[in-house]
């Protein structure tokens, strides 16, 4: 962020038309506007079915990063690998909105394909570069762990908070316990533009761990779908909204809230499973089983189609 | 919450058509949506005038949940006895929300019909599932207190800040007054999986008390009516919001409060009964009562059908 | 409040027909509602040109109550002297909001007409009944102090918050302190249903002082129109919501704030009266005075007659 | 604020037609209502181009301080130099808005264009009068320091609570040093009708800071463009808002907080220097270079552009 003023102005590799929609007064504003791009209108037959589906998924979680205020302006990423792109020769690649969008502006085919080095391998149909310093965390995480296809990352003002106090992430209730075990904390190294900071990253995420917390900055959460990547942002804010509320409430004093201990949390964690067994096998009879993970993303992606319209995001 | 990833998928007793009002590209995604089964319309005349009635009703209260943020996207319930469903011989019947359905998304006719063990009696025009880990707490009630009709549970922030806190409710303003010698509280024990639960939360609850505070993790308000238990969670939640913000204002510290005694409380409450017996007195010559929780629900409603129009919640 | 369960339901005096903009599956839900009866269309030219501009601003104060929060769905009231109805033998007259509509739904000629004692002197086109207890705050000051003809009352979340704390209002910023001399205090009695406590309400106010602060409970401004209450309650409003988060954010020790010592304060006040005479002076000669409570408030009615549209506000 | 009721009404130097758009009814009202006076179009083809986009910068500018919630109501100004104008004889010339409009309002030939006294040169479509005190602030920097062309200032919730309280900013996140070493602070002098103040203002200011944090007041930011202006409001904006938060969880104890000392923030920007010049190397070879500012204005800018309809704005 400090390094703002300093770079030059982006250079476009092809000239850009005027775009049309604007009213003539307002294009002395629109010609120093780099992102009006979104003139190359391209058919989607040219993706695979698979990679279109990505696209279109990604372009809802980017949706609903804005809707819930997990955005920045322009800031941050949700990255997902391409279906199959791990068997290429360059791969696997990775969809990344391109630099300069809105979270709200993203659509599937405006979305960059990039490798892990960050080269373009598809500009989409915005032709935005790739913000190479926003995508140093997400490439971190794809590069060390190819079970994880989606990276969400955000600054979140509750984690934010959350994660700049020496508390750190607290068990308090059923949507934090949801996340418990499952996560780990990166120290704070200010932006983070340091491709050795990757290194650190991968080590402090471990082999196993699905959500990173950095520290001064943001969470970080992953999985082998968009759907679980979102169910764990979601959880991890709603109860760092929560978990910030009832510290101020108290003071800060910790001893003013009723935090589960370890010992309570693993004989909750064994009852739990011992239920979720017996619960399995009932439900099996009954055939009323359920994935909460998916029903809170068709919940969710719903709601974005209802608010866009689905045809101004899936294209 | 944990044992999200654990649980198989959804299978389907019937096939389900793909929903008619998707954009194509969108259809990858739809496939998936386990909730987009609004396809089967349903006369309303198969419901009982009583029934149909209620059913309306509960599908208010769950756009008034949405409204004011107390909802989770798919999680919690608000659930209605159908009238005069205690003389069946496999009744009583409750209404509640099909699993999948953002509280926004629920209609009259929308609803699941299930009994107090949670076998579904009618699975509405949506046809989703029962969230039987969700009903554990409704069906407490319910079973322990015939009086009971309505069952409204939710994970607001600032009631879920006050019930992390070892402070717990204070009878800070009128508001918090409305519910006071109304409430008990139930102690943690993690998601409420648990069938053996539901006897600890009803001997919590006891014969009379129509507001259960579950420690870190929400408030259940009840109530003979619909109206009764959107009272309550509305003065619930108002109160908490202004405890927390109050707390957090001096830090925690309660001798920087101005919390009432239980004399003082005494005291306001001999005083209120005195000139409400007056006010009646007079208000009975003028011919000028009026029933404030019948008014609140009235007014909400209203907001409701303006919001969603009328007809999109009453079908 | 707590008198909520035991007021036997509204009867009405007239019959009323059912509502026509119903869909007919609602009728069910309609027929118990007590509010609906906007259906009595009333000429406006059966006001006086004065008392219909009266209740124009009013309605508008309403919408702007709604507007910025200041509302708790069918509560509170802002109240108005009629012009000129100091003069009439069974005046002064003031209007008020019928009980039962949303402030967001209240109009220019649904307001009732009452006198000190809370007798309806016009019905209004809604025809609800005053809510008498929520009248004693205003006949309390409106029956005390003749000079004030507007009396807005509120629960705000964050002025309650302050007035929960044994620290009150503080002067931390030019928003406070365009407050400071004005106000006054007034303990706590619970809800506020007991007439006597209009006298002791009315010595807290005393004879000149526009703004009462009630101890938990809320906010009350006045002023000689609806212009200078609503900036009174802006400014106070704003205050508070700053003051909650600078003292949570240190805590609630004020030893971390800056509050300006009275003999500062003072000194402010010196060094403003001597520029304000200044610059009246000069702004006279270059004839650009300007008044800003008047500004404050068209500014806010064009806002709520862009979002309401002004027709459905003055009929 | 205090002069508000001492101050006379505001008398228009020409007579203004009745509002066209008003319903009749609200005739009475806006009689009194000084800045309904949009009824004076004007071409633009009077501005000079420069002007022209300068305007329309200006009144997107005002267009996203209502948009995040950095406005208040008809106070507070950004201010920007008209391009050119220090050559002018009686230059510079400085773009504000006239008084009375709220900021959503505010078009960009409706500004006022002003000399660093506050004398009026273009009274602009509204002709509302320049608040002067207002301008106080603003004329302070830019008589100082020519290198600044845009002065934006406002009184947000979270600023305001960082300065009131002792601690100050803090370097918690990337968000917050992005402005680290740009800003200094002034302490309150009360409202800022002191035009003796101007010449302390910009002693603190220095030369060479851009942010100037007033004291029990609000931040000012300043720029060699509305874009700088806006990135730094924006970055303190969103920073002081985690900074309340995080402040409020530990109950103000700075220990339980990750404060990132000086040595280390020294370290960091040595890092980053090293890492941006490598970069810009990398970029340069690439044609990837970007502006950030720029690509936070323009995506900005677009979504004011969609809310209102840029015909609105630029007009």
């Amino acid at each position: 962020m400090r390094r703002v003023q300093h770079l030059s102005r982006h250079v476009f590799p092809d000239p850009v038309a005027a775009p049309v929609d604007l009213p003539s007064e307002a294009v002395g504003l629109a010609r120093r506007d780099r992102t009006r791009r979104d003139t190359i209108s391209r058919p989607k037959s040219q993706f695979s079915p698979a990679e279109w589906e990505a696209r279109c998924k990604l372009a809802v979680a980017y949706r609903l990063a804005a809707h819930y205020g997990w955005d920045e302006l322009v800031f941050n990423h949700i990255t997902l690998k391409v279906p199959e792109s791990d068997r290429l020769s360059d791969g696997p690649h990775f969809l990344i909105n391109p630099f300069g969008l809105r979270f709200d502006e993203v659509t599937a085919s405006s979305l960059l394909k990039v490798d892990l080095d960050g080269n373009v391998v598809d500009k989409g149909t915005n032709q935005g570069p790739l913000f190479k310093q926003g995508f140093v965390v997400h490439s971190a995480v794809h590069a060390a762990r190819p079970d994880i296809t989606c990276v969400w990352h955000c600054h979140h003002a509750d984690t934010v908070a959350v994660l700049t106090s020496t508390v750190g992430f607290l068990p308090l209730t059923q949507e934090a316990l949801s996340q418990w075990g499952e996560f780990s904390y990166h120290p704070f190294e200010g932006s983070a533009v340091d491709l050795d900071e990757r290194q650190r990253m991968a080590q402090n995420l471990g082999p196993k761990k699905k959500v990173l917390l950095l520290e001064n900055h943001g969470p970080l959460t992953a999985g082998g779908s968009v759907e679980e990547a979102f169910f764990r942002m979601y959880m991890i804010t709603l109860s760092c909204s929560w978990q910030v509320k009832a510290m101020a409430a108290v003071g800060g004093d910790l001893s003013k809230l009723r935090v589960p201990s370890g010992e309570y949390l693993a004989s909750l964690k064994r009852r739990e499973e011992h239920i979720v067994t017996k619960a399995k096998d009932d439900v099996d009879k009954k055939n009323e089983s359920y994935n909460e993970v998916e029903a809170m993303w068709h919940a969710a992606r719903r709601l974005m189609e209802r608010h866009h319209g689905a045809s101004s995001i899936y294209c």
